[in-house]
């Protein structure tokens, strides 16, 4: 397994294959040091997968856990055929327990289930549901192509960007969502430089953004977070492009921890910010950010790196994997409906009415 | 050698120790996995330890260079005792050059050549250097107590504090200047929860920080820094308390990377900023942040994490050890000689008059 395909155009990879024996994810706890691919063959590996981060990122996420409910049915249908639908159902709230920031993974899972309910008794309904899962996927990597498009409209030429977290190939079916914008950029000749956040504690920007940047010929220069105000002091960014784990009606976005303090300093610096979000991200069920839930992460990935501590013995940490970033520090939320400038909720509802 | 010795109040940690045979240093490098101890017998090797950062901090480094000088005079002396005076310029401008944005070891260069022009031609110059190089070193200590009473008496009881970096008995000459305000407030019962940035790329505060808090007894819990903004957001710190690595004539501070993230999220949360720094960080020749050096310092810090590679090979990185924190963002500034608040440069030059 590879996951450098010939595609061209700035976008070689992708992090999930489907397969007749099941699913392959490459293992994004083991990049960049090596790229190791995972079988997975029933929806408890999958639950596992997504709750450990071998895949993170919320559309990715959502797509893994489509195909978890293919083989959940697979599994079940071969078991018990008069009861695969019932035994699915107790998957399906596993996979969703796993992350619990990340709307789409309820999504794609509400997506699976209606296709599910469609289904006649009696019959085999792995050809089905697997067209849907890979429907989702497609439909992902389209969205991001189409986000790629309207969020580069938003860059001027010459234009040096910074971005947070891993919102790219690993993140989604392909092409990435804030790395969408930025292929397209780079692409379209629109920058002059990228910038990424190394993320702490995952290290996301080190591990996974420099890797597929690089794979793809972008080059990028790391930053840890504490230089990113720095940075855009000295003048050498003039766009924030992120990604969103889930974003609330009135357009406030939770995303990767440290985003919102990006949010903070862009602002003070006349910097813009962009969100790029597939309508999938959208949660208009929760009125604003409180309403998000935020998971926190084991203090280990704060103290340890690879098993080995960093952190003196005996030290505490507090380990948010998300934070809540405030509508009005937000210049424009790309999705692949349309965009929204300086969103609100008249302004989001208007998008997704 | 080891580091802890008795002397209560939360205070048992001295980094740096003078002996007949030379200057011990704790290897900070090592730090919190080893606890090993250099001895260094020649400004060559203590030039050295300052640029690889064996010890780092301000006012460490500059108590560490003038001791420095102590052993380029009683080599010099020994081998041509007519022109040890000479010989010892050579060397202090190689220890000046070891660090450019720290202030302190310009600073007490010059102390030590002042001394050196007093010491009578034919007359061994170490007993006279090494007693200036002590009493800049207790200077030091007493500067940090002081400031440790003067900044606690801004702390109101059951207040959280967060601090950047390490400040404490390993970068001065021992007790710290922010973390020896917050030594002294624990002291006086008046903190509720101390957090520590872990603070990239170097990590002095997983390794450093909370190494000398625990062996202290003052319990801490590290946050990524991308984690402080949302620490600000929940309500959850009232104080920002940091050190100085040099502080403009007009109250700018240049101050460790991620210094000036900390003063922007903290400004739009409400929470107080402190900055903690003796007097011989002041520069008063710079007559704003704009006129500060700041060391570029190599890109591995970044690509690597204790060691081991973490970033896609072939990622380039921004490293600016430092960044300015512009003093309208500074609620108060405490040296051993008062306090600043609101700074500016007449208010500085007050302090200094």
């Amino acid at each position: 397994m590879e996951a450098k395909v010939t595609r061209g155009g700035h976008d070689t990879i992708r992090a999930m294959v489907w397969t007749t024996e099941g699913l392959r994810l490459i293992d994004q706890r083991a990049l960049p040091a090596a790229e190791q691919w995972l079988l997975l063959t029933n929806p408890a590996a999958v639950a596992q997968a997504i709750r450990e981060m071998v895949v993170r990122g919320a559309p990715a996420i959502g797509i893994t856990a489509a195909y978890g409910v293919v083989l959940s049915a697979r599994e079940h249908f071969a078991r018990t055929p008069a009861q695969w639908r019932q035994s699915m159902e107790d998957d399906m709230r596993m996979l969703a327990a796993a992350r619990p920031t990340a709307v789409n993974l309820v999504w794609a899972l509400q997506r699976m289930r209606e296709c599910a309910h469609r289904i006649a008794g009696g019959v085999d309904p792995v050809p089905a549901l697997l067209e849907e899962a890979s429907a989702i996927h497609a439909a992902d990597v389209a969205a991001n192509r189409a986000m790629g498009r309207l969020g580069a409209a938003f860059i001027p030429p010459g234009c040096s960007v910074l971005t947070h977290c891993n919102t790219g190939s690993l993140a989604t079916g392909g092409y990435g969502t804030a790395l969408g914008v930025i292929r397209r950029a780079w692409h379209d000749g629109l920058l002059r430089h990228v910038y990424a956040d190394e993320t702490r504690p995952w290290l996301q920007g080190s591990r996974l953004t420099a890797w597929e940047l690089l794979r793809d010929d972008i080059p990028v220069t790391l930053i840890a977070e504490g230089a990113a105000a720095y940075l855009m002091k000295l003048g050498r960014v003039q766009w924030v492009v992120v990604g969103a784990d889930r974003v609330a009606a009135n357009g406030d976005v939770a995303n990767k921890i440290g985003t919102y303090s990006l949010a903070v300093t862009a602002r003070r610096h006349g910097v813009r910010f962009m969100v790029v979000a597939p309508s999938s991200t959208l949660d208009m069920q929760a009125p604003d950010g409180e309403a998000i839930p935020i998971e926190n992460r084991p203090e280990t990935e704060v103290l340890t790196l690879s098993g080995q501590a960093v952190a003196a013995s005996g030290a505490r940490a507090w380990n948010p994997a998300f934070d809540i970033t405030p509508a009005e520090l937000i210049d424009v939320i790309v999705t692949e409906r349309g965009v929204v400038e300086a969103p609100d909720s008249a302004r989001m509802a208007a998008l997704n009415g």
